[in-house]
């Protein structure tokens, strides 16, 4: 970098890099058992750095900057990471800047207000009561999408925010083709005549026992615990501060082992991106995952194509067998496999297995872009929404609290989001399609415990570029396809046809 | 606050302790656990909050509203936090404004390679390696105490920094008291025929269980664990990040238990100082404990006034038993108290007992003053060290790693910080004989772990004020006296007598 406004801006966008991770820090704080009495003090100190944050992005100094950046001369000359910075700081400055402060102010007071009210709403099973919130955000929603634009459907607007690239015509496609097999799948596996015992899977775990089992399986993932730690917490998460700070967290529920490990699984995989991240993207926006849906292909590639491989359990399962108190005697692996391998429709997205998992996600999608376009009204959502879980899963909550209330995700605003998480599968389905192309003894690897060379290949493909890189870029990249569900559709029929012996 | 003028300058001091608090929590976490591969970006981001902490305290904005504030009409009408607090940002930007920024600079990078070069001349046991860091900063301290002004002696310019309205006049007269009547008090008790036993003291305690007893005696003093946590440290430390987040570290050494329990009792008197701040001080400088010495008051007075106290035990030495192996059997409560309180000379500071603690200090304090004041160059220091603690304590240092190398003070460059030390002592006894005159049942409420009315006592007369009274102010008010050694040297004295059954 030898330019010195290139140098300027650098040094303006790690300050800025260096709040992010200040605010990182206390919020992993704040939900790893900071003392309560402490919360409201603290929840201004982090206002306040967000607020910075804020302000350093739409300054005079931020604007002047992308301005003689993008000056013909000094723009050719500018370092690469530079330029994707640039263009990071682009995007968001205009988003930033085309929603007007007061209303952005106001929607969000109004979220948090409907955190609180659909918490009340959800414990009673009580739409009516988060109506009037919801009618709110959606309109502000509504409104949002025409302030920073869209081409084609109004409901790329809010893709963008989460899963830049994609489209409702992308998406349509893709969500129609799983949803074309895998409703017809799930029905074949409810009816099978065969069903996985898993009685033993719920006997006493001691949650020591269980933290053990979890250190042990993260480091045969590679996480680097010098670089990251383990802590409880009630909704598990992974969080990047840096590459070399990453740190997991998980629950231990003494009666349902599964919940800790696969959990930690999960998270551990988000981990490993964020651990393995180029360290010359460190001190810019782009030292993170480049989107939710590539974030979520990597903890769904541990948890499911490793952690519910039976290969897998092959090599560890005894690690298991040694810490239980015996719950395991007399279960071999295969019947272990069957076992936490069991499918089938339920009301809660969360508790939910790989599976139906996107059915779940496409419910919520396609309400999400009836009510953005006006298609659907908030009022009719309910129905809706139990209407659709019959059409998918053949089974109707009994209340809205297992139905249209029980995720947070509309109360916090964030609409848009829920695609990612079903793309997340569908990405990491490819991912592992072309992973088999080079590495292929992929299941004698985890019958060895040898996962070196498959996180050496997702850090190779995906971990190592950050943000650097689009979703698309990737998926093109490492596969030579854009977004194909058939990999993922293909995946899941062979494992549930073997998993509940269907001919 | 009517004052519009009032009303900014609050909430521009707020934002400083807002990213003071901050700070504080990456401080807490460097400490308690942070993977060691994020420590170098983690310590960018400290340096850089903490340049924006100096930044606020020397800008013009903050030198105008200092300026306007005192203006007559003005000054009249304000609250007498916010003049409190104005004087206090005046005497920062005042000491921070009179040190030549090129110097000071320089200085932070001197203290920095000093700690590095003292730890290994520490290991070394090899003074000469550390000697020329040393005479530099001993140097720049020479300078310091010229740019910032005093007022008698040199060495007053350096108290000020830990314990305002603290000078050598003072000083010399207590410590010279306590000198005069601890040497031969120490010499009395080592030839004593009658000596404690101790060997029951060493052996093993689970750490898991001297967490549990830790937690039950913070309980017990009232340590509100829902305003705090206690975690695991090298070094302990009590952190106030606000009054409802104040916390807690301590060490467990399994052959030792006294280094926990009496730990987690100290570091607990310093939190419960910073957990009982008047709430009005919060946003201002003024919400923390005011002085070094009186915030090691309320941790020694815990420690020894309560801790090392038989009546405690009387109450709490079931509590300890039941947590540990056996290794109390046949141990009745005397014979615990007057080993846990075992004292002689020994070489180390921190391994000191609190009869000999003061002694320690008092050499310290000699040798500061007499290089602050050029009576004494640092390449006779060794020799002096060795000199003065032979004089104090009869024992003479093998070598320089457990003489003049064993504190990092001075590396850091921490002169006039030891005095506050030796001062807690004085100014706890001074307490404890306040308290005496108005809870007349102390040794009672100790016998039945009432623990409240001493809490309570020291929350009326110490803890609530903050920062808004100096050190000189509290003592006068609560004893009715300035600093008076009398009552430290009466209960050494009484106790000491008693412990080692001297007639």
């Amino acid at each position: 970098m030898g330019n010195q406004l290139e140098q300027q801006f650098r040094e303006y966008v790690k300050k800025m890099t260096n709040y992010r991770e200040a605010i990182g820090v206390l919020a992993w704080d704040l939900r790893t058992g900071a003392p309560k009495k402490g919360v409201e003090q603290r929840s201004e100190v982090l206002g306040m750095l967000s607020s910075e944050v804020f302000r350093m992005h739409t300054s005079a100094e931020m604007k002047s900057y992308l301005l003689e950046l993008r000056e013909g001369k000094v723009w050719e000359q500018l370092d690469d990471v530079t330029k994707k910075t640039v263009a990071e700081c682009e995007k968001v400055l205009k988003k930033l800047t085309n929603v007007p402060e007061k209303e952005y102010e106001q929607y969000v007071i109004l979220t948090a207000k409907a955190e609180s009210a659909w918490e009340e709403a959800k414990h009673n099973a009580d739409f009516s009561a988060f109506r009037p919130y919801l009618e709110q955000i959606v309109d502000y929603n509504r409104k949002y999408v025409e302030w920073v634009g869209y081409e084609g459907n109004k409901y790329n607007a809010l893709l963008d925010d989460y899963e830049p690239g994609l489209t409702v015509d992308i998406i349509d496609e893709v969500f129609g083709k799983l949803r074309e097999e895998i409703v017809p799948l799930v029905k074949a596996v409810a009816d099978s005549a065969y069903q996985p015992k898993t009685d033993f899977l719920f006997h006493r775990f001691p949650a020591a026992k269980q933290r053990d089992v979890s250190i042990e399986i993260l480091k045969s993932m590679q996480y680097d615990f010098d670089a990251g730690r383990l802590d409880t917490t009630v909704h598990p998460f992974a969080i990047g501060l840096n590459p070399g700070d990453v740190r997991v967290t998980t629950k231990y529920d003494e009666h349902d082992f599964r919940s800790a490990v696969f959990g930690t699984i999960h998270e551990g995989g988000h981990a490993l991106y964020e651990q393995n991240i180029d360290t010359k993207f460190v001190g810019t926006p782009l030292c993170t995952g480049t989107s939710m849906g590539i974030h979520e292909s990597q903890s769904l590639f541990w948890e499911n194509f490793v952690g519910r491989n039976k290969a897998f359990w092959e090599k560890h399962y005894d690690l298991l067998k040694q810490h239980s108190a015996g719950q395991f005697d007399g279960v071999d692996v295969d019947a272990f496999y069957r076992g936490i391998n069991v499918a089938g429709p339920s009301f809660i997205r969360i508790e939910a297995d790989e599976m139906t998992y996107s059915l779940h996600i496409i419910l919520r999608y396609e309400l999400e872009k009836a009510l953005i376009n006006g298609d659907l009204e908030v009022k009719d959502l309910p129905a809706a929404w139990n209407d659709k879980m019959e059409e998918l899963l053949g089974i109707r909550p009994a209340n809205d609290a297992e139905g249209v209330l029980q995720d947070v995700h509309w109360a916090g605003g964030s609409f848009g989001y829920f695609p990612s998480y079903a793309l997340g599968y569908v990405y990491a389905a490819q991912l592992k399609n072309a992973m088999d192309k080079e590495l292929s003894n992929f299941e004698q690897l985890l019958r060895e415990g040898s996962l070196g060379p498959v996180k050496q290949w997702l850090t190779a493909n995906v971990h190592q570029h950050g943000k650097s890189k689009q979703p698309l870029e990737i998926l093109a990249d490492v596969t030579g396809e854009g977004v194909n569900a058939t990999h993922l559709i293909d995946y899941l029929k062979a494992k549930y046809r073997e998993v509940y012996k269907l001919s």
